[in-house]
């Protein structure tokens, strides 16, 4: 176990939030700042791998209304490599069955004592309430279609890793954006940092109510490829009820799915990237989701990274306000 | 982490139990001992939230056949807070389901050199039968209607926190009394330490023969809430299939809800207690559960520091009788 | 938390493997090499009762696509008990639900930078082709009915610590031999160092093809019963759709169950096995099952000793080799 490192003793300036529950309230200097953090966190923990001691004691406590062994695990590896220990609540099996507020089951865990709350909810603005009521870090891992900051913030991460910056990028999100909290929250990311923005997909999944907001709207990834310089490639949930018109599988892979073909046209060094999992075959193929532009699984590790930040940045600043 | 206080080195010489399960069968001095703990316990960690390495190295195995993720995290929450590892045993998925009997599952566990099993099953004086088949300390997390003596405890340490005493005092349990173990722990102990018992509901949930112990049984919430000093209200758990004829959820909001009209004519420091999940609006009102009579919240805390005292209890004695 | 040995400070120089992917392969040098290191880790930690630290900081993910509480958790307290950290992925509620492969989720494993992965998948080789994809140890938990090492390995280590070696033992494996990779792996691992092994069952479940790996066959217990000096009662899983014709669980019990006028016959040294869950009354009699002569919850304690054993061997290879 590693002894934290003096970098970590005192909190930057700029941060002074308790919670993380959306990225289109944080400034670009509270963006930076996770950034920076984050990068620190990794190169101070070899990757993510060895534990780093500034949370030692601390207890963190995933309160998970929708299933996600990823995300959740995500959240538990960061805040044990921080010296932190972890708490499961899961939504099958728990009070909430039974009629119980999701205020109240949040009360009766904060009434344990713990030191930060992460909740998934697909109610929008579920962390919103529970920030409002708790006494305690807040940190939103998906509230319904609305956001997911730490997603949005590993994906920036990743690409502010390869290039340097976001200033003046094109980054294209491709897919379901219209119920994909993971696109709203690299919308909001990516352009407080300078980055343009295209939003791909089909007519009923994107809504034109974005080009309001700066960004741009395009029906084919053929229109947009040769300008990227990030494509991300949502998920597109075939086990959801979507409204029709909606192209099947088949069509959906042949207007949107990433592949040697397109790659041939787009930058050499184009970045690709998907939140995961992927389904291979469908908003990409094999060949481009396992080919060196990909950085899919860099993402991963940037997950745990930017979450170490996270969690340092408002399990720190929830203490000393509280 | 802090270092074991020397205050904890040594057991207090009245408590020689290797187990705890049931609060019927405990003294008075005894049910002190626990108590006196638990408020050492919550002390020495800042509310429960710092840790204190009293079960260092040692592991305790939650052996769970019935759902429950509140008392199962209170457990190893207060296990790893004294610094011990938790394993998780649930009935789903385990082999029970492959026609195992209750002492072959936890002989395997204890196999694994746990230090304790915390168990709940349905069946009443499960914990029993593995105490006298297991060489480990054996802790009874609510055994079928029969007892949850950590619920009693937790309980009654809150109301003497608040009041100082037992002695005196009447507390009455308000609800589905037949079918719940936590009424059965609350009347055994806070009968030994001095308090005067009443039972409320329904009469086809709440029997007379209780009235040979001294309790006393009432039918009407209005009969009664003059004279309390504290309220416990039950979950009635509507799922169940009671026998008939049983009152609907608005018959048994009108004659048994904690509401702000029956908060009047209380006494003007009547304790509200429930022991989760509560269900607004039938057993008690958004107004009372959230005023300041309420000591719900505070329950969930103390049920971690009890959970503590207990599991130092058990372990040591465990340790030193085998 | 002890201190770790200096005895643990260097692998022994037979072992060069990052992975434990079945006994087949494995020398007779490389078996004893590990029941050697379980010995020593069951002396060193009292029963495997206390820490050791030796893989402190490291990180072990349990990925299980089929329920096993047991083997999970026995994974999981041996790596915690080497200081290690755990990482539960399951496959309810997990990634593959949603078309994910195999492989995808174990790179995204990977890439959260854990130090091994135990696998348990109905697939028979997918632990193969993890260890040929990922960059970290990988440990065989079973896979379909090909092979379960570990389990294999804490068998014959109970045989060995009663007997002081396998050589010129004779060991009947009675059961569902066919569907059994528990079998499998004691077949390799018996065999290679010098045991008589003997498959008993009935014919639908025996293969005679096993005799050209110069295994015996027997489909009656009580052909072989007084030769014995081992019987590893494997479990009959009757909620299987076993092949006709088949015995019902009455006549299966009658050719097959060790019982005490099974025991009048057999040698009065013989060691009674089970890997468990056991159905009392089917392979096993109450009387046998508990009675001086039944090894099986040495079997569970040697578990964790065969785990802790592997885990230090393999994570250790794997990080000089990375």
């Amino acid at each position: 176990m590693t002894a934290a490192g003096a970098e970590f003793e005192t909190l930057p300036a700029v941060w002074t939030r308790r919670h993380l529950l959306d990225l289109e309230s944080l400034s670009p200097a509270e963006l930076t700042c996770v950034l920076d953090a984050a990068d620190r966190f990794k190169a101070a923990t070899d990757d993510c791998r060895r534990k780093i001691s500034v949370l030692t004691g601390r207890t963190l406590a995933n309160l998970f209304f929708e299933n996600s062994t990823r995300t959740r695990n995500s959240f538990s590896l960061a805040a044990r490599r921080l010296g932190a220990d972890t708490v499961e609540f899961s939504s099958s099996g728990s009070s909430t069955a039974k009629g119980e507020t999701v205020i109240d089951t949040a009360k009766n865990i904060e009434a344990m004592n713990v030191d930060a709350v992460v909740i998934r909810h697909r109610t929008p603005g579920s962390p919103y309430l529970l920030a409002k009521n708790l006494d305690c870090a807040i940190i939103n891992a998906g509230d319904g279609p609305h956001e997911h900051p730490t997603q949005g913030l590993l994906d920036i991460l990743t690409i502010r890793q390869r290039r340097g910056s976001l200033q003046g990028l094109t980054v294209a999100l491709v897919g379901d954006i219209a119920h994909s909290r993971t696109a709203r929250s690299n919308i909001w990311g990516l352009q407080k940092l300078g980055a343009h923005v295209i939003l791909c997909g089909p007519p009923t999944l994107v809504s034109r109510r974005w080009e309001e907001f700066g960004v741009e709207v395009a029906y084919r990834l053929d229109d947009i490829v040769e300008r990227c310089d990030v494509l991300n490639l949502l998920r597109i949930q075939f086990e959801r009820q979507y409204t029709r018109p909606f192209p099947s599988v088949r069509e959906y892979a042949l207007l949107y799915a990433m592949n040697s073909e397109r790659m041939r046209r787009a930058k050499s060094d184009i970045l690709i990237m998907a939140p995961g999992p992927i389904n291979r075959g469908v908003e990409i193929t094999p060949d481009v989701a396992d080919g060196p532009q990909s950085v899919i699984l860099e993402q991963v590790t940037n997950g745990i990274a930017v979450r170490m930040a996270v969690l340092w940045l408002t399990m720190n600043t929830a203490q000393t306000n509280s």
